[in-house]
């Protein structure tokens, strides 16, 4: 019996404990994908019967928007009506990753006690490049444990933003009045990944000017590319003001998608895009193998550089050989 | 005779006009960079015989930071000591893109009119995914163009930048005083993806604060995963102080790379993960080809959506049948 053998056992058995709620083996899981590249694929194989139920919202905006009290607040919200609840916080300035399943984050004390509540924060560290397929395997896992809502929360403007929130059925983009930039961050294309626009800290100064001018952009058409018109909500998390509005706006959001399709599509669009970069990757892995490409890289590669291979022709060569 | 070899015919004749210095065909075969997605192999494939010699400088940064200010007093400066220069500017911000290379920055006309001068700004709009590659493959123009500097400038700190960074050979983080959340944006990682570190706008209140507290950062080795200590440098782009400084500082870690052979080594491992892309994606390409799964994808991602197919084993079956 091989090592991966034992090793698929291991997870097959993960996956049975954590159906069963074992919160253990959900925080197991979690870190076998940030850890253990290898075995991402094993994982998402067994849970994958089990996913495809939660509902996910994104939660972007720049750093110092009050994103992290925000998701808390929609959390307990959401808890106050019954809901499972996953929380998923990137937070690529933190160095903490993994084991946080029990809450790392001292704010979330109250919902980390909850047995409805499962909560991870990623740090960026160790994974780069792999984050946001961590974070999406993480979802999954929390789609599998029966979460009604998954929560993933980034800061920043990115594009792993941009790629992590992809997965996401509703996207909040959180601002704030007075952050002197609000005006680079809309022109770097921040609105574009929103459903719905989050003014947060709406008790501060400019909180109405910058909802009118949010508003106000989109009349004019001129940052979207499309012709939705998106909600701009006032809200300040830390007083727990505005919560349920936005709440209702992202219910309303869903029930919009849903009856036009669109949700379903966006998730399709969404699968077939990770199949092929699945596909892609085994293809190469086993191409690799066969032809022991990996010995003989160091070599091609040196000549390459020195410009007596061209890496274009090689390509096709190999491509050819399958 | 096919479309594809009339293509590459055309192709191969601008290559050889570009080389004689024609710049039409230089900024035609950057317009179809980005524009012609099946046409880039082949425009790689014919240049790369004369790429390898151009030394890249990223220069990245918050927006607002000045970088394009910097970017023109370095190029100036440069020029003035005899160089050819390549400037790359991507501004996700702008609509702009294509046609640049005659110089759409105003403040950049006189640099626009040196035939010693190669300018391209690209907007995001349009290839959205594919915007590292098509800078990429831009820098490879330039870099067969004969240009002795390339300056890529990036709006932002997100991944993409990240993703642009790594063909760099040095890489500038601009950073002004006063911005507000200089603290965030260190502390998103800004700072591990550069080699040198620019205060610019040096005469406001807070440049020197701003610098000491770079360096004391590095000392006690709170942001750094290798043990590098990056240069801090002042610079005021806007009234053409400090360029000279930091020219030296580019120049110096230059000789300090060659030396250690870290830069060899970047640049084979950067070729090697571009070949690892190529490689999948053609391999990929071929086995929906050969298999015709184009016609039959629709269904299947349909039956996976509905968790009838699970994704993870017909990827281990299609790549069983290679």
């Amino acid at each position: 019996v091989s090592v991966k053998y034992v090793q698929q056992d291991q997870i097959y058995d993960l996956v049975v404990r954590m159906r069963t709620g074992n919160r253990r083996a959900v925080s197991r899981l979690i870190t076998m994908v940030e850890n253990e590249n290898t075995l991402r694929i094993d994982i998402a194989r067994y849970i994958y019967p089990y996913t495809g139920n939660s509902y996910i919202i994104g939660i972007t905006g720049p750093p110092g928007s009050g994103k992290s009290t925000l998701t808390d607040k929609l959390a307990k919200l959401l808890r106050k009506q019954g809901k499972r609840v996953g929380i998923v916080a990137v937070d690529p300035s933190s160095p903490f990753s993994g084991g946080a399943i029990l809450g790392d984050r001292i704010r979330m004390n109250d919902l980390a006690l909850d047995d409805e509540v499962f909560i991870r924060s990623m740090g960026t560290r160790g994974h780069l490049g792999g984050l946001s397929e961590s974070v999406e395997l993480t979802v999954k896992i929390f789609d599998a444990c029966n979460c009604d809502y998954i929560l993933v929360e980034t800061v920043g403007v990115g594009q792993s933003e941009v790629d992590i929130m992809k997965m996401a059925d509703t996207t909040l983009v959180v601002l704030v009045p007075g952050y002197g930039d609000d005006i680079q961050m809309i022109k770097a294309g921040i609105l574009e990944i929103g459903d719905i626009l989050v003014v947060n800290k709406a008790d501060r100064d400019g909180a109405d000017q910058l909802a009118s001018m949010l508003n106000m952009m989109q009349q004019y058409g001129e940052s979207r590319e499309n012709s939705r018109v998106r909600p701009v909500l006032l809200t300040s998390a830390y007083e727990n003001k505005g919560i349920e509005e936005l709440l209702n706006a992202i219910l309303a959001h869903r029930e919009q998608r849903q009856v036009s399709d669109y949700y379903h599509l966006n998730r399709m669009n969404h699968l077939r895009a990770e199949i092929m970069v699945m596909l892609q990757s085994e293809l190469s892995k086993r191409l690799f193998e066969r032809y022991h490409f990996d010995q003989e890289l160091d070599g091609i590669i040196s000549e390459m550089y020195e410009r007596r291979i061209n890496p274009y022709d090689w390509v096709e060569s190999c491509v050819n050989i399958v």
